[in-house]
C-alpha cells in the first residue's frame, strides 16, 4: 500500500529511485565488567580491522568518484586507526580497568577528543577531535554489529532520506546517483533547501518523519513540485509520475530556450535577472542559466572552508576569477556574513543565547577592522578586472553603514596614493533589519544602493527563526507588513536616485515576482536556476498590472493569504 | 589610590559600603589515585560535618531574617547531606576506585544527577538535581579548603559584586544589609537591573570587570544615577559622595509628595502613570507610589513559582486579589508569555537554536489552547470584581490576534450563556514585533487598544538579543526609526477611536517620555518606583512643545545621539 508524506516544496522536480536511509543507527551500549581482558582485546582488534577495511573501500570510491580532495578525510581515518599511542590506551583500560571493548574504546577516545577540543589556539588539532569522533563512531559500529551509512559507497540511483543534510554530508554524495532527497526538518531557506536548488535535484524538506516512514530500499516518489512523496508507490502512480516528470523537462526546455534573451515584459520593460553565489566555481551555473548579473557573492566560503582566516591575495584572487568571469557584468560581493550559525573553528566567537540576535556580520567587521580591511584592500584590487560592487550586511543604523564606509573610504584613498589602479565601486547596504528599513529614507541619502535580504528580514520582522519548525507558520513573506518594507526601501532609493536589489529567496519566488516588479524593485538575484523560469513568467506580465496589484496589496489586504489571492487573481488575468 | 569601574547606571540613588564578592570560587581538582582509602574517608566526613554546621547556621539565619519559606532550601540541603545511599555510595567508589575523596564525590554526585535530571516526567525529581548540585559544591569547598560565599550569613552593610544576579541569589539576601549592587554583565532591562529598580537598590550593571577588579572588603562607592563605581575611594571622594545621597534622598522626598496628585502637565494635559507587576504582592508599591493603574500584570509568575500549570482557580484568586486591591482602576493583564528565557520544569518546551526568535508567548497560547483557555476563565471571572483589561503578548500578524480574540469570544459567551457574570473587558495585544507594527492599521480596526512593548520591540526591530552585551550599543531606544514604529501605532489607534500604552522600560525613562508625550501616548506603564519621578518630570513641560520636539525626532533626526541631543534642548528650554 502506497503511503505518503507531505513536506515543503524545496527544489523542483521529480525523482524515481529506492530509499538510502542517511541515519546514524544506535551505538549506545552498556559498560560492563568482564574477566576475561585477551577475548576483549580481540574483539577491539577486529573492529579496528573491519574499520579498515571499509574505510579503504571507501576511500578508493571517493577518489574515483569526488575526487582525491574529498577523498583525503578519509586518509587521515585510516591514521588514526593505525595509531599506537590510541590502540595501547585503550588495550591498558581493557586490562586495567576490567572492562569491556566498547567502553575501553569510549573512554580513551573521549579523552583524546577533549584534549583536541582544548586547543582552541589550534586550528588542526580542533579538526583532528571531529575525526577521532568519526572514526570512533565507526569502530563502535562493528563492535556492537550496527551497520553506519557509508554515502559514499552509493553506486545505484537512489533518493536519500535524512534527517537533516550538512554541507559535509551533500560532499560525500556522487550526484550521478543521487536522484531526490527527503529531509525530517528544514524549512524553504534552510541549508539543505538551497543546496538541493543549486544542484538541481527534486527534494521535499521539513517533512517531519521520513526517517521514521520509511525503509532503506523501499521505492519512493519525490515530487519537489508539490512538496509530497509517495512511500512504496503503485505500478500505476510511479507511471502517472513519469509522466510528470517528462512534462516538468518539457517545460525546462522551453524555458532553455530563454537563456541567450534578456528579461523584458509584456509591455517592454527590462529588469535585471541576477544570481546568488556561494564560490567561484557556482560561475558556470549563472552563465548557464542566463544571469544577467551576480546580485548576492557570499564571501564566507573564503572563511568557511579554510583552517586560518584567508589572506588579502588570497581573497583577491577569488573576487578577481568571479569578476573577471562575468566580463563587464556587475557583481555585487557581500562583506563576510560570519556570526550567526556560520562559527569559524580559528575564530572564536562567544557563546550566545540567541546567535541570529548576536555578534555577526557587520557587527563583527566592525569591531575587528583588521579583517574587514582586509577584505576591502582584497575587493578594492579586484574591481579594476570588471564591475564590481560592494556591501554590508546586517546594516541596523546610520551611524554603522557610515562607520563602514569611512573605513572603506580610507583603505581606497591609500591605494589611490599608493598609485594603485582603482575601479569604479559602488558602496551599499544589505536591507535585512526592519529598524534600516524603517529609516530608509536617511540610510538612502548615504547609500549607492540597497539590496533586500528577505531570508533575514522576515525572521526578524516576525521574530521567527526560519530554522525553528515550530514557527515555520510565520515565514510569510506576502504579508502585508513585508511588502510595506519593501515598498519603503524602494521608494527612498528611488527618491535619492539609487536603486534597489533583492538577493533573498523571495526574489525568485514565482507568487512574489509580480508584485515585486509592481512595486519596482529594479534587480532580482536568486538561485541561477530559478532564473529561466523568472524570465518566462516576467515576459507575460504587464508591469502597469502589477502596479496596481502591488498597490492593492500593500493597502488592502491584511493577511498573507489576502495577497495570495490577489496574485493569483492578477496574473490569470494576463493569461 | 582609587580606581574607578564604569557601566550601565540600572537604579538610582548611592550606596557607600564594604564589597561583598558573590562569586564562585574556582573548585576543580586533579583526579588522583591512592593507597591509603581510610585517609580519603576521613577527608569526607571532615567536610560532610562542616558542611552541615555551614548550613545550619545559614538555615538559622535565613530563617531569623527572610522567614521559614526561604529557608526551607537549606534544609533539604541538610538532608541531602545525611542521605546514607549517596554517602555510602562515595565511600564505594574511593575504596573499590582506589580515588581521592573529590573524585569520588564528583562521579558519585554526577551519576545521582543526571539520574534525576533524566526523570523529565517528574519536576520534583529533576529540582532535586539542583539541590543535589548545591550541595556538593559547598562539600566540594570543604574539601579543597575554599571558601563559598555565603549572602545569607552578611549581617553588615555591604555592596554585592557578582559577575551576575539571579533570581534565586537575591531571594538569599538580606535587604536591610544589601546597600547596592554592582555586576559584569546585563543591561537596563537584564533580570538583576529590574529587580534593582523594584528593590530601590542603586545598581550598576554591565561593569564587565567588577568580578576581576575589587576584592573582598574592599571600600566602594555605587553611583547608581551615573553608572559609575569608585573602589577605594579617599576620605574626600566619600564625603563628596555623601552628600550626593543626601541631594538625592532630598529630590526623593520632594517626589514623595506628588505621591496622590494626578498626572498632569504644564499646560493641563492629563497622562495615565501606570505600574508593571510582576505578582500580587506588587501591588503595595504601585499605592504607595501613586500609580494610577496597573499597565502590565505579567501572568507568569503563576506558572514559574509551581511545580504543574496553575489551576483554574488558583489563577482567578490570583487576578481577583489584584483586581480588587486597585479598587475599579484599570488592571491590565497580559496573557501567560512563556517560553524565549523563561522555561517550565513540568512544561517541556523544544530546544531552540535561538529561543527569542521561536515558540513562545501567544504562539504557545494558539497551539495549547488547553492552557489558553483554561486562563481565559479565570481572567472572566476575575473580571466582575473591577477594571480587568486583557492582552495578548507577541501577536505578529492579523491573523493571529483574531484567532486568539475567538477564543476568548468563544469563552465569554459560554460563561454568559450559564448565566454568570462578567464584567466589561477590553481585548487588547501587546505591539512588540516589528511585523505588527508596520500594519497597526489594520491590527486598530480589531483589538480594544495596543500596549508597546518596548524591550521586544527594541530587540526584534535591531536585531540584537538585550541579553548580549557584544551587541548592546544597538539597545537605541531613542534611534528614529523606533520612534516612527511608535509613532506609527499610536497614530493607528487614534485612527480608530482606540488608546495606547507603553509597558516597556522605556516608558519610565526620562529621556523617553518628553517624545512619548509629544507623540500622545496615552498610557505610560513603569517601575512603580519610576512613577513620581516621571510624575514630577511631567509637570514642567508643555504638550505642545513636546509634540514640536516628536516631530523633529520623526522626520529630521538620523540617528539615536541626534534624538538625545534634541530632548535635552527642549526640555531645558522648558526650565
Amino acid at each position: 500500500m502506497t503511503s505518503s508524506l507531505k513536506g515543503i516544496a524545496a527544489s523542483d522536480g521529480i525523482a524515481i529511485a529506492k530509499a538510502y536511509m542517511l541515519v546514524d543507527p544506535d551505538i549506545s551500549f552498556d559498560k560492563k565488567e568482564i574477566t576475561d581482558a585477551d577475548t576483549e582485546i580481540k574483539r577491539l582488534h577486529k573492529a579496528l580491522d573491519d574499520s579498515k577495511a571499509e574505510l579503504q573501500l571507501i576511500k578508493e570510491k571517493a577518489t574515483e568518484n569526488l575526487g582525491a580532495d574529498e577523498a583525503e578525510v578519509f586518509e587521515a581515518h585510516l591514521t588514526i586507526l593505525s595509531d599506537p599511542e590510541l590502540i595501547g590506551n585503550i588495550e591498558d583500560k581493557i586490562k586495567t580497568d576490567k572492562v569491556n571493548a566498547e567502553e575501553g574504546l569510549k573512554e580513551v577516545t573521549d579523552s583524546f577528543i577533549s584534549m583536541f577540543e582544548g586547543m582552541t589556539d589550534n586550528a588542526y588539532m580542533q579538526e583532528r577531535a571531529g575525526d577521532i569522533r568519526d572514526v570512533t563512531k565507526r569502530v563502535m559500529s562493528h563492535l556492537l554489529g550496527v551497520e553506519l551509512p557509508n554515502p559514499a559507497l552509493i553506486d545505484s540511483e537512489v533518493v536519500i532520506v535524512a534527517h537533516d543534510l550538512t554541507p559535509s554530508d551533500t560532499a560525500q554524495l556522487d550526484r550521478r546517483f543521487v536522484k531526490g532527497f527527503i529531509t525530517d526538518i528544514g524549512g524553504r531557506t534552510s541549508h539543505s533547501a538551497i543546496m538541493s536548488r543549486t544542484l538541481e535535484i527534486p527534494a521535499v524538506v521539513g517533512s517531519e518523519k521520513a526517517t521514521t516512514s520509511v525503509k532503506n530500499g523501499q521505492m519512493m516518489i519525490v515530487d519537489g513540485l508539490n512538496g509530497i512523496a509517495l512511500i512504496d508507490p503503485s505500478e500505476s502512480e510511479i507511471s502517472e509520475y513519469q509522466k510528470k516528470a517528462e512534462a516538468f523537462k518539457a517545460q525546462k526546455a522551453e524555458w532553455d530556450k530563454l537563456r541567450n534573451e534578456r528579461t523584458i515584459t509584456k509591455d517592454g520593460v527590462h529588469f535585471d535577472l541576477a544570481a546568488n553565489i556561494g564560490t567561484p566555481d557556482d560561475l558556470t551555473g549563472v552563465i548557464d542559466n542566463g544571469g544577467e548579473a551576480i546580485g548576492l557573492f557570499r564571501s564566507e566560503f573564503l572563511y568557511m572552508n579554510a583552517s586560518e582566516l584567508p589572506s588579502e591575495d588570497e581573497q583577491f584572487e577569488a573576487y578577481k576569477k568571479v569578476v573577471e568571469g562575468m566580463k563587464g557584468k556587475q557583481v555585487v560581493v557581500r562583506t563576510m556574513d560570519i556570526g550567526g550559525d556560520k562559527e569559524l573553528p580559528y575564530l572564536p566567537l562567544p557563546e550566545e543565547m540567541n546567535p541570529f540576535l548576536g555578534y555577526r556580520a557587520i557587527r563583527i567587521s566592525l569591531d575587528r577592522t583588521d579583517l574587514f580591511r582586509t577584505q576591502l584592500r582584497a575587493l578594492l584590487r579586484a574591481s579594476e578586472f570588471g564591475t564590481l560592487a560592494i556591501m554590508f550586511p546586517m546594516i541596523a543604523t546610520v551611524a554603522e553603514f557610515k562607520q563602514a564606509r569611512a573605513i572603506y573610504d580610507d583603505e581606497r584613498q591609500k591605494m589611490v596614493d599608493a598609485g594603485k589602479k582603482v575601479g569604479d565601486i559602488q558602496v551599499g547596504m544589505m536591507m535585512e533589519i526592519p529598524a534600516a528599513a524603517e529609516i530608509a529614507d536617511k540610510l538612502a541619502k548615504y547609500v549607492d544602493f540597497f539590496s533586500i535580504g528577505t531570508n533575514d528580514l522576515i525572521q526578524y520582522s516576525f521574530a521567527a527563526d526560519r530554522g525553528n519548525e515550530k514557527v515555520a507558520y510565520l515565514y510569510q513573506p506576502y504579508n502585508p507588513s513585508l511588502l510595506r518594507l519593501i515598498k519603503r526601501t524602494i521608494d527612498a532609493s528611488h527618491a535619492e536616485g539609487k536603486w534597489t536589489g533583492m538577493c533573498g529567496e523571495m526574489a525568485g519566488d514565482q507568487t512574489a515576482v509580480p508584485i515585486l516588479m509592481g512595486l519596482g524593485l529594479d534587480e532580482f538575484s536568486m538561485s541561477a536556476t530559478s532564473i529561466l523560469k523568472t524570465r518566462s513568467l516576467m515576459k507575460k506580465l504587464d508591469t502597469n498590472d502589477m502596479k496596481k496589484l502591488a498597490e492593492r496589496a500593500v493597502t488592502e489586504a491584511e493577511t498573507n493569504e489576502d495577497v495570495i489571492a490577489m496574485v493569483n487573481e492578477a496574473v490569470n488575468a494576463e493569461n
